[in-house]
């Protein structure tokens, strides 16, 4: 059970509210937010939400029977909008993000910025902290890399998105990033997404490579308890027995996520199919299935890339590609 | 290695041949199809393909390393065509086939096949035999039911197809459908597979529910090299951990499939998801990545139909899918 | 639901019992095999047993909610146990089947005979009917491979277990073998286990690649609804993102099995793990797990053989392996 | 390929080494153990190994070719001991770790802690930093929970096995636990890994939800590269399409692990089924599997326990599985 509280509602009325709950056998998290205070009642019980409607200083109330409570569309209908600075994300607008898979020079990040601003796209994705199977290999350019990947976006006007990998890096990024990314590998990594809770920067959080839809929102549930609502689901493939790509694009979660939750949903069709040649026809089959946004790779020369050249798109492919985004754009009012 | 022969070659020409590749270490399996023949030769070995090429009767020679050989897109670069009467599938052409999981009554098909012709749809799917995990659930009408679903599909000008499980059934089914499907659970079934390869009649194999794309190109195989070239292959969603949907559409599936084979894949984004409000996303997505059509689930009364209700749209939500494909075909010629 | 009737139970009193059921709102499937006669009852309401258990005639009543009625172990709690000529499979019997992949030619079966012979085997496994993903790879020795295979058991007093891949097959193969064997891929090949339902032969079913549980215990319902009670169900490893083996075999199956039915279960540690030198270890691994027999994978030569070489253990693993379980049966009387 | 170098090797002949490896294409990571010193090269290149071995300083040079170095049994044939105070893990010995899911207060730690001395058993696990999906669900008590449990462990002479799921937690934990777990979910976090590496305490690695076991190696090899060899594998079962237990318990896994690595395997049945009557055959089988060693769950009251109940053995479940291993170890030197 969600109850939204008043805003700015005395101590002694919200104390009310919490010991009749707690007469009634729930246990309580208080959830303050930037934009709102919320307790999460949790029981086994049922409970006739009129005995708690009617106390003073509740906004609203919502009984919610899902693992997952505040990124539920149950009790918000209306599909959130998440701002990042002039860009907003969800809801009625269509967002892409682009950008190497990592941070590896500055000629490297000036060409794709250049091309990504060439070519309408406001936010930029690059990696600085990253995540490899093996310890023997390149493990990103760090906080440095972070420094010039921002100066160089902030003379291009793009936006940055790069992933946090650990509690420690919140504070080092925060003031360098835009949004925060958070990994598949770091998908139910609690303390991070606790920490992140913490700040008031969105964040992107990427399905787990094994990661149920619904641990997704549970997921996200941790982000928003602990006080940022300013949060992203990405879908970027699960692992399945199937080789002849790199994950399994579950190109099902994004209309099942769109009607789970309302926050807006990003598709990764790099990850989530691997094969460079085919990521155009995945990222367009996202967007008609309803995502809100895409992250892709690209590169001035993808054969060359440090990590993931073979899922990155050259400039002539990011191009078409977004092309082609408007040209469907026309047909239909995007999302679908 | 696959070696064409030419049209009407000479017995003694094809010996000729034939002595010439085991020399080399070859074993060879002879194919004659509705429209050509064929020599597939396999073996450990390397061989000069200029060595086979020169020989007289031999009209084309290509070397080709996956598991399948006849239906690879290394040789026939092209995509094939498959003619069910005057309706075409693939290459150039988008066909939707849609109709309810099981053959029911008379009213059920008049309805349904009213429906189609409304709205421009050509073929008529809709099962008599029907493979279900318990023998207790309903388990089709059996050929009597197929007559009856004959009938009024002639009536209304309408191509069948529906799903054969078993090789005494293919004779009796014979001419009454325009196309057999192989359904999932028999997508192994290489004693079926071989036999569907001895009629004249189209083929749509379905993948099956852990089947990789592999597997499903040499199921292809086995009824190609059985003697039929008019194969249709479909994406139906494979089985993963995730529970939230049905299956999981492989949307990968189908630019890969494309990519590797020159047969026409459909979708089935009933079965993909299996959850009726977002069939419609899926099926859009699939036109988008390429898929040569679409075979679909519709009933009149979707929470009446004997199996698989959950999945089958109404009439309305039929018609606006179908209006959807037609806005999506002015952006882009389809399949994309 | 499932009724037992008494033996011979006169027509009127059947049919007395059976108008009853259908006027509480059930369908009925009449079940006869070589044991006894049962009504298998379907519905979805609720009904006080006692009602169906006063009627004369009823030798007892069940209710069994599962998605599988007769091969439930809610109704026959103590293990069942199959009678293959002398040798007995389930219950407090641990049975060993064991031979190769595939029938080759006489003197392979000759040594393996007698290694089996030796050793205390009383089962050999050969299929010559074989599933095989490329219709250009082996495909057995058919009929005429299966007539050798007997003569030379029968002269070694051994009993024949071979996998049956087709209804047509079933005649062919009925003098021939003792334990008919459905493969995985057609674990799910309901035309063929309805027909081995007909037949009074034991009956092996393989569980599907990526079978759940509960659908190889509606497979095993589906031969025993349509009239024989002589079923062995079989763990053979599952299809999972690892790569490192060849399947996943599930060692939780085995006492989730037992649990569940009142069925003997064989485990097969060849295709488990797919890895000649670990084949050991799994096999001792499902006993102990509460397996009630092995089907194993040896040959003389395992390097030669004509399929699965590489998961096929020499005589000396073999009769080490024997040597090893006859140990543990020291400790554990088996199935432990 | 792994360069081991010789004791207090003089700085000059190691920068001889680096040299020369640098000089045929090779990165270098340094690599310094509590145990020994090593060099680890990578290139794509390969190279005499010769050239190496013939240097002045280096004892010893292995190619290595997998996606690990220092955990492959590649280059040091022999199983790894680790010890914990007196306790021995790994090669001959045998090692139970057992405990609740969470430490939920004294009289239950007090209670659990006297059946594992009562039974011989060493190692006692309890979670107070307790990953979990919902962010409403018991989170466990922390390091005060942690430091009454160190208390009352040290009371009884066990050793104290528990989770760390951030890197700001080692430091808190360092001096009351005797082995550090890292759990499913953590077994990518790279960060957390490395940190590992840099502390002096035995890590227990657990294998990811989804975790291939080439992953989990890699896993390893960050612990180990960065410093840290005293290294515990745990295989607990993995996601697939099976839901008739909470994982589908690797079995495979083991012997696998064993060849690759020279690391223990410890297997913890508890997660591997999920289900309570069955957890004991699982271990067994582990056991006869090739396991060097349990971790389980027990509690006095497993209905009462916070998390994880419906899988926590009761005190009499435990001591007859500790009976049984005692009866198995008469048979077969364990690991076998």
């Amino acid at each position: 059970m969600i109850i939204q509280l008043e805003k700015d509602l005395k101590e002694q009325y919200k104390q009310g509210i919490i010991n009749k709950v707690i007469s009634e056998g729930f246990t309580i998290t208080e959830v303050k937010t930037q934009m709102a205070a919320y307790l999460i009642c949790i029981s086994k019980n049922n409970i006739d939400i009129r005995k708690i409607g009617s106390l003073p200083g509740v906004m609203d109330v919502h009984i919610i029977s899902d693992s997952y409570q505040l990124v539920s569309a149950k009790w918000k209908l209306r599909p959130s909008s998440i701002s990042v600075g002039d860009v907003q994300i969800g809801n009625t607008d269509f967002t892409i993000m682009a950008g190497p898979c990592a941070i590896e020079n500055e000629s490297q990040v000036w060409s794709i910025a250049k091309h990504l601003v060439d070519n309408g796209v406001q936010i930029m994705r690059g990696g600085v902290f990253k995540p490899r199977s093996s310890p023997y290999a390149f493990q990103g350019l760090g906080k440095e890399g972070l420094v010039m990947f921002y100066k160089i976006c902030k003379q291009h006007g793009l936006k940055i998105i790069s992933e946090v990998m650990e509690v420690d890096q919140i504070d080092q990024m925060c003031d360098l990033v835009d949004i925060f990314q958070v990994g598949a590998r770091n998908s139910q990594n609690f303390n991070l997404l606790h920490a992140l809770g913490k700040t008031d920067k969105p964040v992107l959080i990427k399905r787990g490579t094994s990661g149920t839809i619904d641990e997704l929102l549970q997921s996200a549930e941790y982000v928003f308890s602990s006080g940022n609502e300013k949060l992203i689901l990405c879908e970027r493939g699960i692992r399945t027995f199937e080789n002849a790509s790199r994950n399994t694009f579950d190109i099902n979660a994004i209309p099942i996520l769109k009607k789970k939750s309302h926050l807006p949903v990003i598709a990764d069709p790099s990850h989530g199919i691997g094969i460079r040649e085919h990521v155009t026809a995945i990222a367009l089959a996202a967007i008609v299935a309803g995502a809100d946004g895409l992250i892709y790779e690209v590169h001035k020369n993808p054969e060359e890339a440090l990590s993931d050249g073979q899922q990155t798109l050259s400039f002539n492919e990011s191009a078409t590609l977004l092309k082609k985004i408007g040209q469907l754009s026309h047909v239909f009012k995007l999302p679908i």
